[in-house]
Parts: structure tokens; sequence; C-alpha cells
């Protein structure tokens, strides 16, 4: 998917919401697994069908399907399938955050890119340049890199300021970064924990993408994000898990997930005309 | 497994050697397809049988594996199940370098230590330390921290001077780290690559063992990494990974493998005395 066509999206459905599918076997509703041998595809499907009108982006959580072996990654390919097949306007990221030498960068890119429908795969950048190329050699497909995270070890080395230049390392990252990709296919994690950082952010990368987790559990304000990091092309995925796909365990949890996205989508669609 | 045994095993092999499983579909002998229906699975029972008495680990680098599917998840757990059936004293890494907030990476941890036998699982830094401590509340199990990689990369962040104390980026995970864990839980990975700043390491990190990647085919020096870098429980294991396991690719891969190996277990012998 492009830069482009990706905007397109999230004007014509008024929402840059991307929901994550942190689908965990010890949360979904429990008449689940009396209904499938596969309750994890089966809840997916169901928040799927209930929400895509009102997002750009499905995010599922590798951690939660690898917990669970063999059945776990059957229950992904067949996620990933289920909403390239019935809604190819969805962009799909792994959030795996994956980083490693080039030979095995390259693996982990056939893993998700040439195997796996994703369009977008979470990568760390401790290891440099040739951990983040690999994936960038594919057209079409982008490279999220962790910038400044959500979580409270954020501030254990990211903010770590450079003796010769003075600027905090998620600044280093993102500024160092852009010599290897581009707006088109590389967008930054920045925590909305940390929204009132997203205009300096902006200053370094206006026209990337940025992919902001934290909003609703972990307590970061989706106007406060819009305000700071909203761009031209909007330039925003926000992030929501655990408020949406866990709204109910009761079988009308699709349900309820989707007036839990809907009250997401409005507030974006408002944002979306205040800053657009 | 604790320290204490590792240094036993050490002692007794006279071998600091990890034997990494970099088992790569494509590069695995021909024969080994018609041999079985589990071809990597096959390579890796061959492989560990010729070597097993002359290394002390093994280290899976599950993008290999990842990017079979299911199947490589399979080949993997049969891998790791049968070192630890059959070879009960080999310490087992899940090269992974994972990295996440807190409830994922409990989630991983679950993967890895719960679900599959490692004793330890490579982590990144970047995220500071709650994606860190979910992997330390397993008792008897390892982080191996990355803290200096062994490729070009490298240089792109983790040599990025701390303003207010001078140090490095891998320096200040090397000493922050140490208020997470400590030398009978963590390790760290040191490339050999970088084998001149090992001494500067230990200084830091006294006690703690180091996974040494680089040695062999990306050419760091052995006799280097063992002058800087071991202490007095030997505080070393380097790995070897395409150099010994694609040492032949004809019907006796195995016993080139093992050839191969010999060789750098009477390098470290030598080692070990002179050092020890």
């Amino acid at each position: 998917m492009t830069r482009q066509e990706l905007f397109s999206n999230i004007c014509r459905k008024r929402s840059f919401l991307c929901v994550g599918l942190d689908s965990d076997i010890n949360k979904i509703p429990e008449h689940l697994f009396d209904l499938s041998d596969d309750p994890i595809f089966e809840f997916n499907r169901a928040i799927i069908d209930a929400t895509a009108d009102l997002c750009v982006a499905y995010k599922p959580n590798l951690a939660f399907y690898e917990s669970l072996g063999t059945a776990g990654l059957d229950a992904l390919e067949r996620t990933v399938d289920y909403i390239a097949a019935n809604y190819p306007d969805q962009f799909i990221i792994a959030d795996a955050k994956r980083g490693d030498i080039g030979n095995t960068a390259s693996m982990y890119a056939r893993s998700f890119f040439g195997n796996m429908n994703f369009d977008a795969l979470t990568v760390a950048p401790y290891m440099g340049e040739d951990s983040v190329t690999p994936f960038l050699a594919y057209e079409g497909k982008w490279v999220v890199l962790l910038a400044l995270t959500s979580n409270s070890g954020a501030f254990d080395f990211q903010f770590t300021k450079d003796e010769s230049t003075g600027e905090p390392l998620f600044e280093k990252v993102l500024r160092t970064s852009q010599q290897w990709g581009n707006a088109d296919n590389m967008m930054y994690v920045v925590g909305a924990t940390k929204a009132e950082m997203l205009a300096d952010i902006r200053r370094i990368v206006p026209e990337h993408f940025l992919l902001v987790p934290g909003v609703g559990a972990q307590g970061g304000s989706l106007q406060q994000v819009a305000k700071n990091g909203m761009n031209a092309q909007c330039g925003l995925l926000v992030n929501s898990s655990r408020q949406i796909i866990y709204a109910s365990s009761a079988p009308d949890f699709a349900q309820a997930a989707r007036t839990e996205a809907m009250k997401v989508q409005r507030e974006m669609e408002e944002l979306l005309i205040i800053n657009g």
C-alpha cells in the first residue's frame, strides 16, 4: 500500500484508527471455545467484521500468537489472510519488533512480507542500518521503526542525550534512519504518553506517518496527539487494542468492540476536520 | 541452569563453544530432503550428535525457523526437545532478540521459557527495564541482553556518548541493566569484531557471562576475545554458526561440522589453560 492510498483510506473512512489484535487466549469470550477449534481466529474475525469500516489498519501483536505455538501461528496466518481477502483497503502491521544482523533480517523479511501478507513490520533500531534495510527491499512494504515508546522503560535509554549534538537517542534514530528509507516506506512508533513531544518530532520527520500506541488503556490523549502530530496527509495511525477488543466478554463482544471503535472514529473525524 | 553448572560444563568439556543453529532450508545438504519430511530437524540432529561433546551451548536463530512457518516452528520445538532430552548439560539459547512492553514481554517469556525448553533468550534493550524484567521472573532462566553487536550497524547508535556521563550507549546498557538482574540470570551480547573493547567491558561487568558472536565468518579473533574477555569462571560463550554447520554440504556434513568444532574446541582448551 502506498502512502497516498493510506491517506485516501483515512479521508474516506474519516478515521486514522489502527485496531491492535492483542488477542489473548485467556481473555477472549468463553463461548468461542465451544464454537470453534480456532477460537483466536473466530475472535479476530468477529472483531474485524465489526470494526473494518471504522479503522484503516490492524496490528496483530506477534507475542500473543507465538505463545500458542503452531496453533497460534495458524490463527495469525488465517487472520492476515482473512483481512487481505475481505478488506483489501486495510493496512496490516506485524507488531513483532524484530532487529537482527542483515542475513537474519532478510529471513524475517521473507517471513512477514514474502510468506505472510503483512504490509508493515515494527522493527527495533538498536542494531542500526543493516538490521533495517533488508525490510525496505520489499516494494510496497513498510518498516515501522521504534523511536519513542509508550512504556516506562522508554526513559532508560531513549532520552540519552548525544554528547556531540545534544539530541536524545530517539531523535538520533529519527534523523539517522532517514538515510535508510523515506516517508513512503518507513513510519515511526511514537507513544501517545509522550504526546507533548510530538510537535518536536514533527519538525524532524514532517512527512512520515507515525504509529501511535498508548491511547486509551495506557492513558494518552487523542486530542493532544492530533494537535501536535497531524500533518497535511494526516500522518497518524493511532492504535487502540485492549479498550476495543476487550470491551465486553459477553457473546455480544463484537458489537461492544464496534461501539468503542465508533467512539474513537467519531472523535477522529472531528479531529481530522479541526486539524485538516 | 546455574552459572556454576555452566562453568562446570566448560571445565569438563574444555570448551566454551556455542554452536549457532542458523539452519537454512536453502543451505542444508540436499540428500536430507529425501531422508525425511522434516529436513531441518534431521540436519540439526546430525549436527548436534556430532558436536555435543565439543560445545556447551546451542543457539537456534529464530528467524530461520519462522521463515518456514508452522513447519519451521515444529522443527525448532523438536530440536530443542531433542537437545534437552539427550544432552541435558547443554545451555539452549533462543536467538530471537525480543523487546516489547511488559505485558507483551510476559507473553514472549511464556513462549520461550514456559512452552519451550530454552534456557535463555536474547533481548534487545531499546525499550528498557519493563521489556526485560518479565523474562527474569523465570527461575533458572536467563536474559542475554544486546550490548555491543558484531554488525556494521552497531556504529549507528551503540556508540552514542551520553552527554552527562560520557559513556557510550552500550556501556549505559551494561551499567543500567545491572539494576534489573545479576550475573546469575543475565548475560550480554558483545561482538567479537569489537574484541579490543572487551577489557573495558569486563571492568563494567566483571562477573557476567558474555555471549560473543562474530568469531569465524564475521572475522573476529578467538585469541583476542579470550585475552580480553575471560574471567575467573571463564565468563565467555563464543558462538560459531556458519563455519561449523555449513562446513560441508556433502552427505558427511556432520563429520565435517565435527572437524570444525573440534578445531575450535582445541583452541579453546589452550586458551582456558593460558588464561584460566
